[in-house]
């Protein structure tokens, strides 16, 4: 990582997050929200990246003191390639924040648009750590009832990896799990479809043993139900099945949590509907994607943090925060040591 | 399929069904039982097989009407390596059921044991139907609150598969589809990471134009959230996702279902909390592995129902029921036509 991007390198030890201002299905208006609220909140300053004039006009009475501006002309839509997006709109919010980060203008990175490019964008301006040869997102899971909380690398960003990548991520999410959620020794499990060693596809057969050979604290293959239990600490898998896999267990909980709302309704339980509704809520609360903090990149040399398409102030609130947590611990430095590093 | 397997064959006009009666954590006992009842509930009869003397212990009062014997010495247990077990094990019950069928003793075969090993011998002795390379395992998936069902293909019977087997799948998929829930004209959907047409690793983006090109009923690429909710009637994917998909559906849906009952233990609901746990256990009576009978393995000649591990006698009643439909419907003959039609 270059000096400048250091934390300790900025004027006045604030941290400074660049926050894509234009991204998500609610954005300008829940995002400039948020930013106002996270300097409130988590003490940083942010630099809000994107048109500013619509910026602009979030805030009818003024730019608080906190809040920087960063213009940039064009917006990449939710919907958009990701790739071609980024290479074509050089002046998006998306790119601009990145290269933020980059140049030394800001920290970290927190977008809760178009995945997919800031992704590309942050992968493309930040460049790969040493020793990596793709990216990662790492996917917080909480457990029902439980202040324990799995990483799921990769979420997404990278489709058909070869074998020793996923290596490489399991490491990586080693680390992150260490600053993220102060585990001193995190276990890495291999998501599989059954638990004995000989299970799997080709990928999964060929990985296990480069896992077994060079990852603390691997704990063997695990299933889909460990998704939702504390079997491992980090689980590895490539992007398409971690993305299925992700969208599958939000699927089935949302199905479960809607089956016992619509019982709810029923005139039988009139009289607790209410406080149960607003009990099962609270239970559920890290369930609720405004509330996980966002998914962290790994792999490359700058930290950028992903919030839902639909964050609201209080989920950019919570992305900032993992933000500055990932600054403090210098969590691109933990990532870079850990690839480095050779098992005794 | 040889034409004495074919149900209008069997002498009296009962279907006859091969139930593996040493399959599962609670063989041999609730496997006879749900025996007997299935031969009173469903009007079948029930080829028991496995030790007769264990069998026979569960029968103090002798073989009831409708329930026939065949011996078997050995049992292939749940943890074994299922092809070197089938290979070893001639005389175990799952390869002796599977012979049943094969040789027009059965009609079709039930079993809850070693599920790889069901399968194997399944396609070892019923052999492949044509146009089929290899098999694949449709599992039920059930709605809350809907009586629609879907339909995931292929649930783990076949890691890696080349594009063109997924084609097969969804053929065999649509076909059982109209048998099992009457759907005259089942859609398919392949699950994929995204949406958008262009989503999804090297096997999907291969899949995807060979799926518009010769699948009636192709609406595209669908996501984890769709095993969920009823955007398509078949959903298909390799059985490495798709066991991980099914797993991961399972633990996310037990633990919001654990998390609600472990808030309804709280004394303040207590007023409610028997009547409303009673409600809604029988408001998510679908999703118990009980009630959704049994995953029907496709593309073999021949028909194999496979129930859950932990199968109870009312699990067994189940899975007879739907094996009884299969055979009534002659879903052996509706596959084989299926991959053999050409689409206009």
């Amino acid at each position: 990582m270059a000096p400048d991007r250091r934390p300790d390198r900025h004027p006045d030890g604030r941290v400074v997050v660049a926050l894509d201002a234009m991204g998500g299905d609610r954005a300008p208006g829940e995002i400039v929200a948020g930013a106002v609220a996270a300097v409130r909140e988590v003490g940083c300053d942010i630099l809000l990246v994107g048109r500013a004039a619509e910026i602009r006009a979030e805030l009818p009475d003024g730019i608080p003191d906190g809040i920087h501006l960063l213009d940039a002309s064009e917006v990449i839509e939710m919907a958009e390639e990701p790739a071609g997006a980024v290479r074509a709109k050089r002046d998006s919010s998306i790119v601009r924040a990145a290269e933020a980060v980059r140049d030394g203008r800001a920290h970290a990175f927190v977008g809760a648009g178009n995945t997919g490019a800031t992704m590309a964008a942050s992968l493309l301006r930040f460049g790969r750590l040493r020793g990596v040869a793709r990216p990662a997102i790492a996917v917080p899971l909480p457990l029902a009832l439980s202040e324990r909380k799995l990483l799921l690398v990769d979420g997404g960003a990278t489709t058909d990896p070869e074998p020793d990548w996923l290596v490489q991520w399991a490491k990586l999410g080693r680390a992150y799990a260490t600053v993220r959620y102060g585990n001193p020794a995190p276990s890495v499990g291999l998501l599989s479809n059954g638990e004995e060693p000989g299970k799997g596809d080709d990928l999964r057969k060929a990985v296990f043993p480069l896992l077994e050979d060079s990852v603390t604290g691997f704990v063997g293959n695990v299933e889909g139900r460990d998704l939702s239990r504390p079997t491992a600490d980090v689980l590895v898998t490539d992007g398409f099945t971690g993305n299925v896999a992700l969208k599958t267990l939000e699927g089935g909980m949302l199905a479960m949590a809607g089956l016992v709302f619509t019982v709810l309704d029923e005139p039988e339980f009139a009289d607790l509907a209410g406080p149960l509704r607003l009990r099962l809520l609270e239970a559920a609360a890290d369930f609720l994607p405004d509330n996980t903090g966002g998914a962290l990149l790994l792999g490359v040399q700058g930290i950028c943090v992903i919030s839902h398409g639909s964050s609201s102030a209080a989920a950019i609130v919570n992305a900032v925060r993992v933000a500055v947590q990932c600054v403090e611990a210098d969590v691109v430095a933990a990532q870079q040591a850990a690839v480095e590093r050779v098992p005794a």
